[in-house]
């Protein structure tokens, strides 16, 4: 396997599992290919390297742009928009779950708590009261996991480097 | 609002936040109705409720039940088939993670570490294998957070229920 086989493979995997993440197949390949891109890219690059549209590519451009993934870049001389991304993994893997968490978890623990309000005290209400409050106790105990690996000590990352410099 | 509209909107909410994680819809309606139910369901009561096709039961229940979270029941006396789901939100939230760390995360972990083994000393190609490395390090440790997560003290849902019990 080459550099060029092994970086369409590269695209094509995050891809794949972007899908399974609920996440557009194409903005994960957008973004995988400006991760491993050494300068920052235009339009017209991102269109060139993964054959697609002008239209599919500011579309997903844009999406990045509001995950906050991606930034633009102005390069003097050059009347085009560039697009560069974080290249901090840890970082991003951070940004990712805090974006996931207003947009997703949030919204579900704002209606688990509206829907306990109903008033109605049958044995098949307090069944199902019950089992909202479960759902309320494990997704709130999921927010808290996922907020504390967004704290965690920052090192790890600086310690694993460390580690495999010393291999 | 009424029992069978909170009931509703209950399934509802599930059934779109289930499709940003990439599941199907009706597999997390399904999965929502089995939840709340105060008895095992046959596939006739499934399509009734949720207004979709046998065929449609039938696949999200086999695909439910490879995920380890639904099962068969029978009932002495009746020729028909019942599912019961897991009822502890907890072992749920666990048996999902798993599935999802076995059929995606180890995957992705493979992939990264073959495309590792490119033979090519360019700067490039460098630098791509040092992206390749910093995924694999945070993919790695999404990984250890959550095996953290599954083998998390389960003592704290029980005291989460002794404070409530306690309000």
């Amino acid at each position: 396997m080459n550099l060029e086989q092994a970086k369409l493979k590269y695209i094509q995997t995050w891809g794949s599992l972007a899908t399974s993440w609920g996440i557009n197949k194409t903005m994960a390949q957008v973004h995988a290919l400006l991760l491993i891109s050494t300068r920052p890219l235009s339009t017209e690059d991102i269109m060139d390297e993964l054959k697609i549209s002008r239209g599919n590519v500011n579309m997903n451009v844009r999406a990045l742009i509001d995950w906050g993934i991606v930034q633009k870049e102005y390069i003097v001389g050059e009347r085009k928009e560039f697009f560069v991304a974080e290249k901090d993994v840890w970082e991003l893997f951070k940004q990712i779950t805090k974006e996931r968490k207003k947009r997703e978890i949030e919204p579900v623990l704002k209606t688990l708590d509206e829907l306990q309000q109903i008033e109605d005290n049958s044995e098949e209400s307090k069944e199902f009261k019950m089992i909202l409050n479960d759902l309320s106790t494990v997704t709130n105990r999921v927010n808290g996991i996922l907020d504390n690996a967004i704290k965690a000590d920052e090192h790890w990352l600086l310690s694993n480097f460390t580690k495999i410099l010393k291999k």
